[in-house]
C-alpha cells in the first residue's frame, strides 16, 4: 500500500468529527479553513517521541489519544475552544493494525471535542507524532501566563503525580477487569487508574473555558509543577509560596505512592496535564464552582507573592528546599 | 542548557520576521493569532526525516531552509500568502552550532516571505523536523487540485529533475567558488547549482499568488510529476496527455544528466518544488506573463483530456509506457 492510500484509509474517518469552518479538509496541498469571526486563533504544536514521551509498549490507541490530548491541554490552558488539528506521523513500518488502533484513539478524543483533522503527513522513520492544534477564543479572552498578581491564589485542577507514579511503578495490567473479591483487586484497580492517567490524559478544556474571565494566569502542567510554575512567575514578574502538603492526590496515589517519593512525583514527575491557574480572591468561589460544573476539582495550593522566586513550605510552615525543576528534555 | 533556554536563544530571533496578526508569539501554551478579515486560512504540515528527505551530510542551514520551503511550497500551490509557522524539532543532541545554522536557514527564508515563527516544541530523538505553515487567501480564491477541465493546458513552473540529478550524482562541492579558468569550472558550477535545487528549493509563492483567478487547478511537485499529477487528475475526474520532450530542464541538467535517466529524473525524481497548474487557453498568455513577472518560467507540457488516465508521448508522437509513479514513502 502506498503512502497516499494509507493516509486516505486510516485518516479519512477522522475528518467528519467536525466540519466547523472546514471548507476543504485532507486531500489537497493545504486545508482551507474559515476562522470564526470576532475570534482570535490559538495554535500549538507538540511532538511525542517513542520511548521518551510514552513507554515503548504503549498501546497504539493510547498513543493516538495522548498525541492529541497533550495539544488540547495547551489549548485548554489558554481558555480556547478547539477547532482543528494537523497530524505529522513518522512510522517505522506501515503496520495496519497499529494504524487502526492509533486512529481509533485519536478519533475518539477528537470526536469528544469536535476537533476536525484537516491535514497530515505520513513519513517513514523512528516512531514520532507531531500534532498541531488550533482553537479559538473571543478577541482578548485567551488566558496567558503573564497575568498573575501578588495575592492571587495558585490553584490546580484534578490531582498531581498519578502519571509519574504509573511510570515509576512501570507495571501495566493488560486487559480484563479486576475481580473485586480477590485480595489484590484494589492493587489492580489502582494500577489501571494510574496507568490511564499516564496513557490517556484528559485535556481540561471545559475547565479552561470556564476559567476565562476569572483567572489572571494559566498554564498546563506537562513537565511538573515545580518547573512549569516558574514560567508563570517569570512571565508575570512575581514569585509564589506553595504549600507542599496541599498538592491534591488521587486515592490510588495516596494508597500506593511511597512516602519518600510523594513530593518529587507530585511536583516534578510531569505528565499531569492539569491546569495551574492564578485567581484573585474575588474569583475563587466562582472558579471552584465552574470547575466542579466542568467535572474537575480545583484546589488552592499556594499564593502569588511580590517577592520573586518559588518557595515551598511544609505543613508545619517550615521552608522546604527543592532541587526539582521539572522534566528537561536536554538535561537528562 | 535546558530545553527552554535552548528554544528561547535560538528561535526568539525568528519571531520578528513578521508580526502580522501575531497577538502573542512563542512563550505561552499557544500562540494568539488574528486571522485577516475576509480571508480563509490555508494550513499544511510536512515532516523532513534525516537520511530520507535530505542526505545525512546536509548542512544545518539547508535543513532549516528546506523544512520551511517544502511547507511554503504547499501554500504556493494553493495561491496563499504565508503568515505564520510552527516548528517541531526533534534532535539527538542540543548542538549549538547546528542549531545556529538551522535557525539561520529557517530565518532567512522566513524573512524573505515575512513568515512569523509563532510556536514550537523541541524534543530529543532522531533528527526530524515538522513544520506547520499557515497562509491566507481571500474567501473562495484558493487554488485547488479539483478544478482541471478537458482542454486545459498542463504547465509547470521552472525546471524539473535538478534536485533528483543532484541526489543521483551524490557529489557535493563543499564551500569556495569555482575558479572559472580551471578546466572543471563548469562542472563545479553545475554541481553547486543542482545541489542548491536539492537543498534550498525556492517556494513559488509569487507565482502561486499570480495564478489565482487564472488557473483551474494547481499542486506542488514534491514526489515527482508522474505521481503528483495523478492527484490532480483523480480530484478533477479527468485524464492528461503529457509530451515527455517538453519537460523543462535547466542548462546544468541538460549538460550533465545521462540520456538514459533524463525522463525518470524529470518525471519521477521528486524534490522539484515547482508548481503544476492547469490553465484554460484563454488564461495562458496572462499566466505566462504573470509567472515571468514573478521571476519564473511557465512551460506547457501537455493537455487535460476527458479520457481518464495519464498518457505520455515522445516527440515523435509515439506513446511511452512509464512505470514511474513518484516517490512512495512506504513503497521503497
Amino acid at each position: 500500500m502506498d503512502e497516499f492510500a494509507l493516509i486516505r484509509r486510516h485518516f479519512a474517518s477522522l475528518t467528519p468529527a467536525s466540519t466547523r469552518g472546514v471548507t476543504l479538509g485532507i486531500g489537497d496541498d493545504a486545508a482551507i479553513l474559515k476562522p470564526p469571526p470576532g475570534h482570535e486563533l490559538l495554535m500549538t504544536t507538540d511532538t511525542l517521541v517513542a520511548g521518551r514521551h510514552f513507554p515503548l509498549q504503549t498501546a497504539a490507541f493510547d498513543i493516538g489519544w495522548k498525541s492529541l490530548a497533550v495539544n488540547l491541554s495547551d489549548l485548554a490552558a489558554m481558555g480556547a475552544e478547539p477547532l482543528w488539528c494537523l497530524l505529522a506521523l513518522t512510522l517505522p513500518t506501515a503496520d495496519e493494525a497499529w494504524l487502526s488502533g492509533f486512529t481509533a484513539g485519536l478519533s475518539q478524543l477528537a470526536a469528544q471535542h469536535r476537533v476536525a483533522l484537516v491535514g497530515g503527513d505520513t513519513t517513514r522513520g523512528p516512531l514520532s507524532i507531531t500534532i498541531t492544534a488550533v482553537g479559538a477564543a473571543p478577541v482578548g479572552a485567551a488566558l496567558r501566563r503573564s497575568g498573575a498578581r501578588p495575592g492571587d491564589h495558585v490553584c490546580v485542577t484534578g490531582t498531581l503525580g498519578d502519571a509519574a507514579l504509573a511510570l515509576m511503578r512501570g507495571g501495566f495490567i493488560a486487559g480484563g477487569a479486576a475481580d473485586a473479591r480477590s485480595p489484590c483487586a484494589q492493587r489492580l484497580i489502582d494500577d489501571a487508574e494510574l496507568r490511564a492517567r499516564l496513557d490517556r490524559p484528559i485535556p481540561r478544556l471545559a475547565a479552561g473555558l470556564a476559567l476565562r474571565g476569572l483567572a489572571h494566569a494559566a498554564l498546563d502542567l506537562s513537565d511538573g509543577l515545580a518547573g512549569d510554575l516558574q514560567h508563570v512567575l517569570a512571565a508575570s514578574g512575581v514569585g509564589a509560596e506553595i504549600d507542599a502538603a496541599s498538592l491534591p492526590m488521587s486515592a490510588a496515589f495516596a494508597r500506593q505512592a511511597p512516602d519518600a517519593d510523594r513530593l518529587a512525583l507530585q511536583a516534578a514527575g510531569g505528565d499531569d496535564y492539569e491546569l495551574c491557574v492564578c485567581l484573585p480572591e474575588s474569583a475563587l468561589a466562582a472558579a471552584t464552582a465552574a470547575c466542579r460544573d466542568a467535572g474537575v476539582t480545583l484546589t488552592v495550593i499556594g499564593r502569588i507573592t511580590a517577592e520573586p522566586g518559588l518557595r515551598w513550605r511544609a505543613a508545619s510552615g517550615e521552608a522546604i528546599t527543592m532541587n526539582l525543576s521539572g522534566y528537561q528534555h536536554f538535561h537528562d
